[in-house]
């Protein structure tokens, strides 16, 4: 009997990504179980397969991973199958529903490379997306004081309050609400941010190269949108840490290299143990360990 | 060109079962090819690409496995595969719809390390059920005497005549239907019988310990019920072979460390040839082979 | 990180294609992704999980294979993962729906080995099909003087303008469509050919023996119909080279062991590089090599 290193791939939509396939496959895993049209309600028979298959010394080579478009759908799902286990009768989990996970933790790690989160004030434009609001919750569990902004102020309240909801009193005086309705209340952001992301979703700028003048405080810019027009007027999609005066900017592919990492290497550390769940803060510090061995 | 062990897992529910996934990928399987929602009626092109896709001394590499939580509908796609065939253009295939043949099998033999069954009498209660049935038909061809139950008498017989249609003359004078809308029926039958197994849904108590001790006779009591309450009140999910006065009780974990094994092997065996059908009894001979080797 | 080779099977059917999952294994692929129920809607984004995973150098260990049943809507994919692509961001592909592709490559390659296309009438029966128009396709690119066939002129003509369109000046003087409506111009028709195909659907008899008799310049029969009755009476399903008289034939099982090798060496060509795109003309090359081989 073997027991080679199956990953089971939990999709929500109604065909599995391909993306997610092939990053588990050059990850080493050696049996890929694709899964599509997965929900809540569906996976629960499915996860007492991959629970009661393997004695417990090998149950480490079974894990989960959650992907497909719909990242809330993504952590409904993942919520589901924590419910399912019961003790030690369980298997590693990562949650990267629309890559929100991995591509928040490497857009903060990007941050962290040039200023003190801890020390500094950040601003998340499209706070209210499923990467804006991780964005935002990372930012606030590395210490950062957060403005969470959204073109609706009560949009970008209930998005804090979610983030607090979740977090708990970390984010106590650290977090923010937003809304932009108004000229002045971006400027006024603007005027006081140390870093600047932009989360929000394809086809928008939200944030004009005279707009960003006004930010004058900001020493990185990172800019999340892959597809024109950019989020941030003037910051390159394939930008990597470009000094454009005092700011290091990055666009998304720039950001792409460790995204992919922690997403490699996230895979590979399911496979460590069998009761790992690796949502957002689980991911970053993957990616954390990372930068680590690569400023060494 | 290389010809690795590929099996074709045919699955009736809409999402492929991922215990079956995993018990063949522990088997040894190179590749697993999972289909979901298959029926009779389209499972006849998928089988011709299993045919016509290698030469005849390398078809005993591609195999065929059916699954899915319709014990019925999983015999059904059999047979259409069966028809499917035509002369040795055909590769092996193994039958296990909800799991109700390897579970039968390993039931049934762990009873056998306690009793000659071809000596005794043997209840079977839940036995319109789709292991119920598998049970009772097993115990048949060791030669017992067998006592197939259900609270409604007209399924009972129905049952057995499905039973006594599949196996002929064997079934003579061994097979007898019994309904238990009276206690007195119940507790009659208990008197009799040498071995109880319970093979009903989850979710009732088919014997309870009350009732239980009207089985004086009882040198064996397995119960297959893996969900509480347990379906022969008294006998725990994890017993295996646990003593209890002159009886050895079993519970559903107990019984399936020999399942699990006679489910891989009997999958490792589909690559020996091109041309096995493994339904329940080929399944119970790959498990007697274990037996053997255990006690050898 | 490992690059193992990864095939991506597109397939418009319910389920995808246990033949071509098969062939795919055999032809060395360390990892197939089965897609089913895919059309030009949904495949965009999978192909961007393709493009966007992987550095350019190990690109060319992910590659697409589009199949299913409907051998133009296989074609309709193919033009949208095209579209896809951008600059040198791409994978390698093979389109070959409903086999169309490697069948009819193998049945023009077969014919070459008796006759010289470039100097020969050649007459392709059930021309309308995705297979027949595929053949005549070819046999126009290999300078062959091609007679189109359909019992419905209409059809016949506008299969013809279809292959024009497609490979332009080529066919100019070259490719003519032929209506069966009156035994006449059957019998006119074979009269002429030196080269006999027959490409129809399954369940009718597109050239009796006795029309057959009319066809004293054939060099060469081939009938793709492996279901009976055969499309040309007298041709054998598993006739390979069988002579008779002063004419080859050739059945669909006949033509079947070089379309099988075609297809397993498009599949191994696909790794070599990133930018393949195997349509027929390149399935074909795939088979000429092959055949040097062969007769060298």
């Amino acid at each position: 009997m073997t027991h080679p290193r199956i990953l089971i791939q939990f999709d929500s939509d109604s065909h599995a990504s391909v993306f997610d396939s092939v990053v588990a496959l050059d990850s080493g895993v050696d049996h890929l179980l694709q899964y599509s049209n997965i929900e809540p309600t569906n996976v629960r028979s499915l996860v007492h397969g991959a629970m009661f298959t393997r004695g417990p010394k090998e149950l480490q080579n079974t894990a989960i991973f959650i992907g497909g478009s719909n990242a809330a759908l993504g952590d409904s799902i993942g919520e589901e199958i924590k419910q399912t286990f019961f003790g030690p009768v369980r298997v590693s989990v990562m949650v990267d529903g629309n890559g929100a996970n991995t591509t928040a933790a490497a857009a903060v790690l990007c941050a962290a490379r040039h200023v003190d989160l801890a020390a500094t004030k950040t601003i998340v434009f499209g706070g209210t997306g499923p990467v804006g609001m991780r964005v935002a919750r990372l930012l606030v569990r590395q210490g950062s004081q957060v403005m969470l902004t959204s073109r609706d102020a009560l949009r970008a309240e209930a998005a804090c309050q979610s983030i607090r909801h979740r977090i708990g009193s970390q984010a106590d005086g650290r977090l923010s609400a937003i809304g932009l309705a108004k000229a002045d209340d971006l400027r006024d952001a603007l005027a006081q941010a140390t870093v600047v992301f932009s989360c929000g979703a394809a086809g928008a700028t939200l944030i004009t190269a005279d707009e960003l003048t006004v930010a004058t405080q900001a020493k990185v810019a990172i800019d999340l949108n892959a597809v024109p027009p950019a989020g941030i007027e003037g910051v390159g999609v394939m930008d990597k840490a470009v000094q454009r005066g005092d700011r290091f900017d990055y666009g998304a592919i720039g950001v792409g290299g460790l995204k992919m990492k922690i997403h490699r290497e996230s895979i590979q550390s399911l496979f460590t143990r069998n009761d790992l769940f690796l949502d957002a803060e689980e991911i970053f510090s993957v990616g954390e360990k990372i930068e680590k061995f690569r400023t060494a």
